[in-house]
């Protein structure tokens, strides 16, 4: 399906087709015990080496309340790495990063750990030539931020001389509300300038998400429809088939909302509303997100144009499965939604008019997450017989997880019939048009860290304002005092979020 | 693939999708020796009896000059269905149409033949209650329909009383140029009214050509982009594999641009360039086809913008082949053309500045015809490092045979990279969409036929317009006294065509 009769000869060293090696650093990981670590950060790590994209002197670090030597932690990312790595084990890669891996144990207000951790990496810097680089990635829970940086700080892990640079790395959730996100940004910006942190949103390091960019301005084709004239609707839909599993602690009192909708899904949404930036440049493309994203408003109705809900005891993937609140530590009186469907309305020429609708849950139908274009019928049909209303509407789909690619959705002569048109699709899967496997997300993001490249990583100001836009509505909703409505594990969310749609005379994809 | 969560209710007596079954009435048929009569018409006489379209009185009349009985004859249909009908054989079925199957045997100009085929029909109106209702489908060479078409009117078979109908049925040539084409206008209607002329261009029964116009105008998604401002140049092709095989009586002084661009290439430009016409009614179809062929003119300089070839010997499909002056009854001196290609332009608002080429062949790389939109490239990319010249165009690609179905060629993100775009294909095919298999080309349309079911059918004037096109560049070939340029079989035809396109900045698909 790849046309290679028109070769990208390499023509320029600034050309990005040339392997983006980052330059000797290290990688400080606080919450090595996690899952995300274990499953994602230690093998995104060793992929990046096993790429050649880390220099010889790479050196990473872990940091935790573990009593373990340099060797142990060594052993817990050998079977990381085994278990979870995309690229196959090589033992000479593994043995070039094993001289770089160093264990420090300890709390994260302990000083004396810290103390340690300092002349840790003044050794690997001398060692190891990584020259006073440092990239902290704090992979634990956002109350423990303010120690860590402080003490980052207070033990001159975070002053920069020179060329030398410190990074911080920080997961969403990026606060809890408005409040809160101005707070963290506070906490955080008082000991790192703002260009040294990267806030991680692992969508945007997905290679579809980018490849969102890819369409929309690599090709002629798709941006004279791009706009109210022809989409009357977007859907924008994160579906997860699962529960909450073990993470009742983590989940209950965040919900979907701001577990996703806050982050990816508004990001998304930024992606696909944003006017064309003059270069991918972080700054460049930073200002197209947030003036789109300052364009965005919540329903003014939110009762009328949001719908909650939660999932309710049944069965999923043919086995019994608990409600929401029967889940191991939910409070049977919890208000926490696992599923949230919101109307986002963007206030500008393009958009005027064209309702987005943010859609997240567990325990639906089954897992994808899609942004989906609805264009309008076509205004005249010279069939005679078929009514333009029952036609169906053509959609532009780019399906982002599982099965990435692209469809479109648009009318076909039946055959064998004078002209009866239904709806087919046409289809790219990106897993058959290249030979390339996809960089898992997190490859992406950390060599991004490394290289100091931010294009993918949200500012604080993004940030800002996607809680500007949540929220009213998780005010309302928590004012309201009415719980999240049932739905059926399995389903497609509450008859609520059907309702909200019908109302505007849509419905929603069943992808 | 298919959507059918809107199911389209039957709501209305004219509703297209009903079954259209043909009225009481007799086909005759004049050349049921040809091999277009057994490969194609026969059967296809058989597939709408099989699919119920035909009524129970529905009868054929042969008409050859050959020593044979009725059941001589229907021998001679059933072998024909036998081999090469498309839906299964059922003997209910052949039993039915049997018993309506008459032979009438007798020369082209052979007074006593035709008041035989006079009783026949005056039999088959009383025992069948066909009442009076009669197609004559002329497959037969164009020298002889000024003959039959006089021996119908002289034995009172074209004469039209009350409701019943007369109908004839003309397969291309119409005519060999713009004068020829005329006079046998001439012929043809001063016999019969022009309401009760079908001519056939199978080309227009095919699935994949209707499927054009719902494409067109059933969504919203392709409109948009269907203009000058979006698409730089449209591509016209059908390529053959085979050589001209036992045709050369047929083919030598035709030639490839009288043979398929004056009619079938030409409809497709129609389809693809003419406006939306305010129904499917054929008068408004056919006005806006004879728009666009009235809009469309041959290049001004023909010696830069056309290209003619013929194939030498080589290998084809790993036999070895002759070249076409050495294929058995071709002369060493003929002048035929086996490939050609021209470039039209068509001066209205939608279509000024982007040329269509038009290019048909025999003995080429793969057989193949399709209709590809290429699109201009994006104005911009935001990508610091892909030069916009690199990324190849896109394009919208209507596969018309075989493979049937639609492409969308654009770019997308290479993964791994930072931004490398490449051309991919979203596909569309029919076979795998549409449970219902296509019917053939003559199926529709003879049914269109007994229907009085017009607008699949070029008028007269049609057929002049895309003469007045073709007649300049048929007479410059002529006049060059040059013949047409060798090209190696199997290849995608003569240097000249090359150079044609590139001198415009282009180059052909190679599809």
């Amino acid at each position: 399906m790849i046309d290679s009769s028109r070769p990208n000869p390499l023509r320029d060293p600034r050309d990005r087709r040339l392997p983006r090696i980052a330059g000797p650093s290290v990688l400080v990981l606080f919450g090595v015990t996690g899952d995300l670590a274990t499953k994602k950060l230690l093998p995104a790590v060793y992929d990046l080496a096993n790429r050649g994209l880390l220099p010889p002197g790479f050196a990473l670090v872990g940091y935790a309340r573990r009593d373990w030597e340099n060797q142990d932690f060594a052993q817990v990312v050998h079977d990381a790495v085994k278990a979870h790595a995309r690229t196959p084990f090589s033992e000479e890669v593994w043995q070039q990063l094993l001289h770089g891996i160093r264990f420090v144990p300890g709390a994260f207000d302990d000083d004396e750990a810290f103390e340690n951790l300092r002349s840790t990496l003044a050794e690997l810097d001398e060692s190891r030539g990584t020259g006073g680089n440092h990239a902290y990635y704090l992979s634990i829970p956002p109350r423990w931020f303010e120690t860590v940086v402080g003490q980052l700080r207070k033990h001159g892990l975070a002053e920069t001389r020179g060329e030398q640079w410190n990074r911080v790395i920080i997961e969403k959730p990026f606060g809890h509300d408005l409040e809160s996100a101005r707070e963290l940004n506070r906490v955080v910006s008082s000991v790192f300038p703002s260009s040294s942190v990267f806030r991680i949103d692992h969508y945007l390091g997905k290679e579809t998400v980018q490849n969102m960019l890819a369409l929309r301005f690599a090709n002629q084709l798709f941006d004279p429809i791009w706009n109210n004239h022809y989409i009357d609707q977007v859907q924008i839909t994160m579906a997860e088939d699962i529960g909450i599993g073990g993470r009742a602690g983590y989940y209950d009192g965040i919900g979907a909302a701001r577990d996703v909708i806050q982050n990816h899904l508004l990001q998304l949404l930024a992606l696909t509303a944003m006017e064309e930036p003059t270069s991918f440049d972080a700054k460049q493309l930073r200002t197209e997100k947030q003036k789109v994203l300052a364009a965005a408003r919540p329903p003014h109705d939110i009762d009328l144009h949001t719908a909650r809900g939660r999932y309710a005891a049944g069965w999923a993937g043919g086995e019994k499965v608990n409600g929401y609140v029967d889940e191991p530590g939910i409070s049977p009186d919890s208000m926490t939604e696992t599923y949230a469907a919101i109307r986002v309305d963007i206030d500008n020429r393009r958009w005027a008019g064209v309702p987005f609708y943010l859609r997240a849950g567990k325990r639906l139908a089954r897992r994808v997450t899609e942004v989906a274009l609805g264009f309008k019928r076509a205004p005249h049909l010279p069939f005679d017989n078929t009514e333009t209303a029952e036609l169906g509407s053509n959609a532009l789909v780019m399906r982002i997880q599982p099965d990435e690619g692209v469809t479109m959705r648009f009318g076909a002569k039946v055959p064998g019939t004078q002209m009866e048109i239904r709806q087919v699709n046409m289809d790219f899967a990106y897993g058959e048009s290249f030979t390339e496997s996809s960089p898992e997300a997190y490859e992406r993001l950390i060599l991004d860290v490394l290289l100091g490249d931010p294009p993918l990583f949200p500012q604080h100001e993004e940030v800002e304002l996607s809680w500007k836009i949540l929220d009213p509505i998780l005010q309302h909703w928590e004012n309201s005092g009415v719980p999240p409505q049932d739905y059926a594990s399995g389903s497609w969310g509450p008859r609520t979020a059907d309702e909200m749609l019908a109302r505007d005379g849509f419905t929603w994809r069943r992808p």
